[in-house]
């Protein structure tokens, strides 16, 4: 029997009718784990360490921690699949990364306000502001902001205590469209190292770190969402976010307590 | 960016020459997973899911249990591997898959001595025997054969007891080349289907059973050792065995009481 014939009957075995959408997405894993395993010619010993890394991957997670939800986001898989699933058009902002730091339930917040709660002795203060327009150049009024980022101290608040919500907010645009906030300037971190991940990572000669950046998810009726960020321009990882999440058009400058960042959302086609 | 300048972006990550083989490992792996989700346009659910799956088949694994490589065995990748890793000709005897279930250290027992140490109500004797020959057709003495099967209750000794070697034997060939012992007729058993493997399975319409067979490692000095089965022809799983194990060559009678199969190992090659 060749590999050929082998793989026929393996996909025939899959073949059931009776959930088409599992068959087709089993049909592309086998196919494509049968591609992985010829094309590299894997050894017995190469396959039995990936089994045994895969089966420490899921035994680090828990209710907390995600590894291969982090194994997703530093092969870059993560970032491909925000990429296919964003419907909106190269005139509208770019998206990136969800990261596993959001928290549903922030707090909605009054235009301009504080989204510090607690202060810390390294906090920078950070002014945010612009607009949402669409892809025409018109003022949103009413779009939602919904905003997060990491602290100071390089955590994200539910890192430390799962009753804060510090550094998040939720804005609503008025008739204008404009947005603005106070928080305090984000910072460089490394996302979780201490397991399977953390050792691929190193044997690949990969730092851990993310540039500095600020969560949105910038949203209107009759508009497509965009999931993104704002990167410091100052940040040396630019260039190497381990989870490949940098996108030019979303650099900005955050000097002299200032961010400006116009988010640009795509119209929803009818149907 | 296009989805094909992010992928070279990624692959351009993991590029640090230090461990070329890791490298060119990660890079096939990192392409086809992105050729199954733009194959697909898998969603964010479906990715979710698939993340989920695969926590739970490592936090399902332990000392006893490995169900990455029931995943693996149940996607045929297990079989695949043997394929591509058998140096012997066709001349040869076919290999299949080694499965979970030997253990080091198994006795060596007389030629055609039984390996029945505890004997259960169900069991059907069985004498196998035959001989082991080279491509030529030449007999080798001196072959090892590492035997093992399944109790006619349908578990492996070492499902029931760590310190069993019941229906395991090692024996060597004569002169002659020939082989022989007692046991008893395997019976079709399922594998262990209580994990999300399980789960896979049923969602696809599969069942868990594997046909009735009995394990062989045959190896010589100076020969390509093959790791095998045979099979029992009355099994009527033959055509559905649920690690894709079976090779109409490896299935034999195993009527009245007496099983005959000769294993041809091909000469190893110089250097």
């Amino acid at each position: 029997m060749t590999p050929e014939q082998h793989l026929d009957q393996v996909l025939s075995a899959f073949a059931s009718p009776e959930n088409p959408r599992l068959r087709d997405l089993l049909s592309a894993v086998i196919r494509h784990l049968y591609a992985i395993v010829e094309e590299t010619s894997l050894t017995h010993d190469e396959w039995f360490a990936a089994i045994d890394f895969l089966t420490k991957v899921g035994q680090k997670s828990d209710d907390v921690r995600q590894e291969f939800i982090l194994l997703s986001d530093t092969l870059g898989v993560s970032m491909l699949l925000e990429m296919i699933n964003y419907r909106g058009s190269v005139a509208a902002t770019e998206p990136t990364v969800f990261g596993p730091f959001h928290v549903d339930g922030t707090p909605h917040r009054r235009m301009g306000a504080s989204v510090v709660d607690h202060v810390l002795e390294s906090d920078e203060p950070l002014t945010v502001k612009g607009r949402v327009l669409n892809t025409l150049g018109a003022p949103i009024g009413g779009a939602t902001l919904d905003v997060w980022q990491v602290q100071s101290n390089g955590l994200y608040d539910v890192q430390q205590s799962s009753d804060t919500r510090n550094l998040r907010g939720v804005f609503t645009t008025g008739a204008d469209g404009t947005y603005e906030f106070v928080t305090v300037r984000p910072v460089d971190y490394p996302v979780p190292n201490d397991g399977p991940v953390g050792v691929m990572l190193a044997a690949s000669s990969r730092h851990p770190f993310r540039p500095a950046h600020i969560h949105f998810v910038v949203s209107a009726d009759g508009h497509i969402p965009v999931t993104t960020h704002i990167f410091d321009a100052r940040s040396k990882y630019l260039a190497s976010d381990v989870v490949f999440g940098v996108r030019e058009s979303l650099v900005v400058s955050m000097e002299d307590g200032l961010c400006e960042k116009d988010f640009v959302l795509e119209v929803k086609q009818a149907g």
